[in-house]
């Protein structure tokens, strides 16, 4: 039971902190107890004890701080609290995937080493299930990588074309693991963001905020230093998915000013209400500069499984694949078994539809819960996040918030008071943003519906007892 | 079989290429013809195609080199040739340990996100592995990290402690990955040669080859910018075990300077002629200023689980696990299961020690055959590898050697003619050297014995027609 206790908990939305145990005082940024515990020798319990130097990549990553997964880490948090903070699923992947791991690890090769590019059979299955969307079928020698989850390959990305210095352009709120990847190569994360708007989304008839890209804002974000831009849709946490006339557009800026593009479409079967999901590789000119990022642990309810892929021209390739090989060698081998079996089986199984089915349920169960309430929130156009709009939360004016708490967006407490008081934890929302955006994340609080229609329902139900805390 | 075929290819003794056809004109060195397509636009097919610039650190790093696992794979080898050149079994792991991946993937939890730092099984395993040799017990929070494989462990700790400009001194001949992981982070690896010496090994009574450290060129080596000293005990690929009067030699180099050693111990398991395996952390004063490097790929004939770790002092774990999270942001979880199994039970089934019988028959087997042929051989005191030495091999005078062998080391002719014409494969050993320093590594060639007995056999038995080919 310990070990099932720990490994939620950290499992995530996406990150666990490396500091286990929350420090007394949290200060958003960089300086933690962690840092200041290494750093400054006369503090060591022991001060004999040798000191090093950490590498600066770390704190300029962000990585050194306490972050938001720790803070709302279920040890934290009261034990009955229903957990759509972090964005894993409570349910398994399809039996049929995972017997293909079963399979390998019964063998020998099935155990050892896979080839540091991924298993071929693994990339025909990547090769099958793009098909010819980019106007030809891929090369699985040349223009398929398989990584140890997405993350690593994105990583590895930023490894084989981020020189220190260059700058990438990230929209915000972003997904977390991007900042601290490029820092750690000596990139600059250059933030545009996207705005919350009140006109109904540009995708769907429904009237609900959607989050538009302001072009001249992205055109000023370009410099002569900029290299890279990172597009993520379906998006976390917003839930957009980006609409071709966007995509144009930013493939426009692109072209211009001959950057990479890195698609992150790791949420791409998740896009709800018939739309449309656009591959930016897909439009004119942009196959040649697009590195499509796909992930079998958001496609399978997977996410232990660590597989993921990215896609592109043997340019944008090869080197990711160089600068993997030395990172992790190769992703594990069983795992890679289950995935082609997933690709391989998944569309004449009707497996996308029916998960597709199944999460526009699970979305429905707190849509109607956030419309009973009436409180505005992000039309979740594709992914499995909602961020709801938590500006009208008001807490008793004496509720007290922990050290780690304080000091930090009042998203941060209205995250808090709602996991401790209603008992549904949620992830505040100004952590992905930089310093200079985080009045905009103070607004919101994502919610994750990768759970069960029942714990679904049973929050539901639970945050109808946030009326009482609305103005 | 296609799949089963391209696996062994690139499964290791350690590295496959990025670039998978070999190109047509081998360099030592690093310009091979993925740098030159990439960064030569008039060489492009379509000079109409973006270019985009590689970040110097994978040429600092030789990873956009032809590397010695893609010019001796067995794609480019005659196919009935056996393959004792890469560094994984042709056996399973042990059933009961599998089993337990079996149980996680059948399990929800089994299929998702791990803590970052591992799962807590398999970090209670860890610690109950270890015992009290540190002359503690190891705290599962702040002293254990569970990596992707000992490799990106390993490259984690080069992210969190190595800046720009620090030097990290390696023993040549070096685990070729060592070089890449520092040099992506600007780290400068400065090289100490192992010498070959006739000299009966220290440890043992059997007369045969054995390197020692020269503790003068170790001294000389160091200089204020040293970080760390990467240690390998039992050694890829001479098979020595370092002894504890080396050890204490180079724990009182590290503690004079403040130096970080990383103790590469992978193939602790393997440790021959009742040898003692020392761990430098063990040493007085040592436990603080060392990582101590496990994997389970090695204990369990397991490569491609992907499952390794990181132990020692929470100020070296602490960062490398806020690196780890970043990179990979956790290893895969049904592995970490299999392997927690591993450790659970290993002892009580007498596991390690039959293992270790068992290559120590397999050992028997090549030195049995170099033995017949009269050749000097480093006598491999642990881990599964031998080194022969190949100097007195002679080929034909009109011996004709593909473009990817021209221009380099008389080891990779030897290596390239005895696959090709004994047909058993071997990994020249100048690879595993600096520039400078490939003259010594020019006369050995890397045979491994983690193959089943049947097959050294029948490697043992071609071997005996070298004879024809020896001065
Ligand atoms: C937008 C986005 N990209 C990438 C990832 C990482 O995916 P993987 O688990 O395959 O590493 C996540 C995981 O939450 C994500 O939300
Ligand atoms: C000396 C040494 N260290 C580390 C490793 C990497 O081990 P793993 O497969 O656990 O990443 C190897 C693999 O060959 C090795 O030889």
């Amino acid at each position: 039971m310990a070990s099932l206790r720990l490994s939620s908990l950290a499992a995530r939305g996406v990150v666990a902190s490396a500091v286990s145990r929350p420090s007394p005082v949290a200060v958003r940024g960089f300086s933690t107890s962690l840092t200041r515990r290494q750093n400054d020798p006369a503090t060591s319990a022991d001060s004999k004890k040798p000191t090093f130097a950490i590498a600066s990549r770390l704190k300029d990553g962000r990585a050194l701080a306490l972050d938001v997964w720790s803070v709302f880490n279920a040890a934290n948090l009261p034990q009955d609290c229903i957990n759509l903070g972090q964005g894993y699923m409570n349910f398994p992947p399809p039996v049929w995937a995972r017997d293909a791991a079963e399979e390998a690890l019964r063998s020998v090769e099935g155990n050892h080493y896979a080839p540091a590019k991924g298993r071929l059979r693994l990339r025909k299955a990547i090769k099958q299930f793009y098909g010819t969307q980019f106007g030809k079928e891929l090369d699985p020698e040349t223009e398929i990588v398989v990584t140890s989850g997405a993350n690593e390959g994105q990583y590895a990305a930023f490894t084989a074309f981020i020189e220190p210095g260059d700058e990438v352009i990230i929209f915000e709120p972003f997904f977390d693991q991007y900042l601290p990847s490029i820092a750690f190569h000596g990139g600059k994360c250059v933030y545009v963001p996207l705005h919350p708007s009140s006109e109904p989304a540009p995708n769907v008839k429904i009237g609900k905020q959607s989050w538009t890209i302001d072009f001249d804002e992205l055109r000023r974000a370009v410099t002569p230093k900029t290299k890279m831009i990172v597009l993520n849709t379906p998006h976390n946490p917003v839930g957009k998915v980006f609409t071709r006339a966007e995509l144009e557009g930013i493939a426009k800026i692109a072209e211009e000013h001959n950057l990479i593009v890195m698609s992150d479409e790791v949420y791409e079967s998740l896009v709800f209400d018939g739309l449309e999901h656009v591959r930016i590789a897909t439009l004119p000119g942009m196959w040649e500069r697009t590195i499509t990022v796909g992930s079998a642990g958001k496609l399978f309810a997977a996410t232990g499984w660590r597989v993921g892929w990215l896609v592109g021209p043997p340019s944008l390739i090869g080197p990711t694949t160089a600068a993997t090989t030395r990172i992790v060698f190769c992703s594990n081998t069983p795992m890679q078994e289950a995935a082609a079996a997933g690709l391989e089986q998944a569309r004449e199984r009707g497996f996308f539809e029916q998960q597709l089915a199944e999460y526009e349920e699970r979305r429905g169960v707190l849509i109607d819960a956030f419309e009973k309430l009436e409180l505005e929130y992000a039309w979740p156009e594709g992914s499995y996040f909602i961020l709801l709009d938590i500006s009208k939360v008001r807490w008793p004016k004496n509720y007290t918030f922990p050290a780690t708490i304080e000091g930090r967006g009042r998203d941060f407490k209205a995250s808090w008071f709602i996991a401790n008081e209603i008992g549904v934890s949620s992830i505040p929302v100004s952590e992905f943003y930089c310093e200079e955006h985080v009045a905009i994340g103070e607004n919101y609080a994502r919610f994750a519906f990768c759970k069960d229609l029942d714990t679904l329902r049973r929050a539901g139900e639970r945050l109808q007892r946030l009326r009482e805390y609305l103005v």
